[in-house]
């Protein structure tokens, strides 16, 4: 729901403190949430961002957030992002948008992350969507093949017809599995393959969650 | 030398039988057996090339080696390669030229990996060259501090002063380590890093090793 998701982005700005280098997720949810930084941006707050896809770092521009990179800085200090799932542990499968690597590069460069969700992103196991596998082009016949033999369907992303392409020029697979019991194991396993370039399980990164719910704020905390 | 280098070559070519399905490494080793190949084509031998390079691609081309691709066959009967160092348990260090991924791809998909070397890339244990480790040009900063934090001091590839591009449009880290004990293990760590696309240790891939030293043949198996 649109309420609950600005809600959520609004509870997780009073995390951010003067000076801190934030980085900046991806989704309808962080676009609510960077909307409000800006607010207090304007409002003296003193800030800089880090986006993790190309399309944040234009809405952010567009909204007059100061932006870095790790050209400068490969410390963060916080980072707020959204997921497409969460389970009670606080691991999450993310990726629907498109942008799981740079997402999980800046995700763990942070001493702290943030999860922010209307309540419609919470499972009891990770997997009611399918997994999105970020592979490399080349060979991506090959790397599908043996992400197929971990026990999944996987379906090359396409957009008007032609493979979807990541903001790093790579291909993705969503890999609808009957279910992810172990998530970090998962995770291992697919990574290991070669042409696999990252995988849309976040195990054990999120330090809170925070969730709304029909207007009411629970937060996770690892 | 030159010499060894265009005997083992020659010597990979008798493995290459009619209809085979043949993965093209890349390197000048790779180049002699190119040029072979391309004579017993003439000579009649019926077989299709996947390339493991730009580079590869276009000199196989050029010779008149007929080229498929993974969107034809996900199955690859034999592929030669060449290599940058090889141990006695046939582990090998590749991507000195800057493929390793595309390689490793190719490679893996091939029921029987051959290795073409002459015999100044052998050693009694991997790591006496930097170990190429390909990374995502996105937050490629994080993700060197990782690398080095098992025990290296990674150097980023540089071409004309700007960083070295893969085929696959990353970067190579080039990363010296005191001593590879365990390629396998090393492999797998580096690989679990979020922005590392795959390493350059090969262990446990070859099936023969040819090495030429002085005019001699040895084929090491395993």
């Amino acid at each position: 729901m649109m309420e609950d998701k600005q809600m959520a982005a609004e509870a997780s700005i009073q995390y951010i403190k003067d000076g801190m280098t934030v980085g900046l997720g991806s989704g309808s949810t962080v676009n609510f949430m960077l909307e409000k930084l800006a607010e207090r941006i304007k409002e003296g707050l003193t800030i800089k961002g880090i986006p993790s896809s190309l399309k944040t770092e234009r809405f952010a521009k567009q909204l007059g957030i100061p932006l870095t990179d790790f050209s400068n800085t490969t410390k963060i200090d916080i980072a707020i992002d959204g997921a497409d799932e969460v389970d009670p542990n606080l691991h999450l499968l993310k990726g629907g948008g498109g942008s799981l690597v740079r997402e999980k590069i800046v995700d763990q460069a942070a001493d702290r992350l943030i999860i922010i969700v209307d309540s419609s992103k919470t499972v009891s196991k990770l997997g009611d969507s399918p997994l999105p596998v970020e592979v490399l082009p080349f060979g991506f016949e090959v790397t599908t093949e043996q992400i197929a033999a971990f026990g999944c369907t996987p379906v090359l992303r396409k957009r008007d017809g032609q493979p979807f392409v990541s903001d790093n020029g790579n291909y993705i697979v969503d890999c609808k599995f009957a279910s992810i019991e172990d998530p970090q194991a998962l995770h291992e396993k697919l990574k290991q393959i070669t042409g696999v370039v990252e995988t849309g399980l976040f195990p054990q990164m999120a330090h809170n969650v925070i969730i709304a719910r029909e207007g009411r704020i629970d937060i996770l905390e690892r």
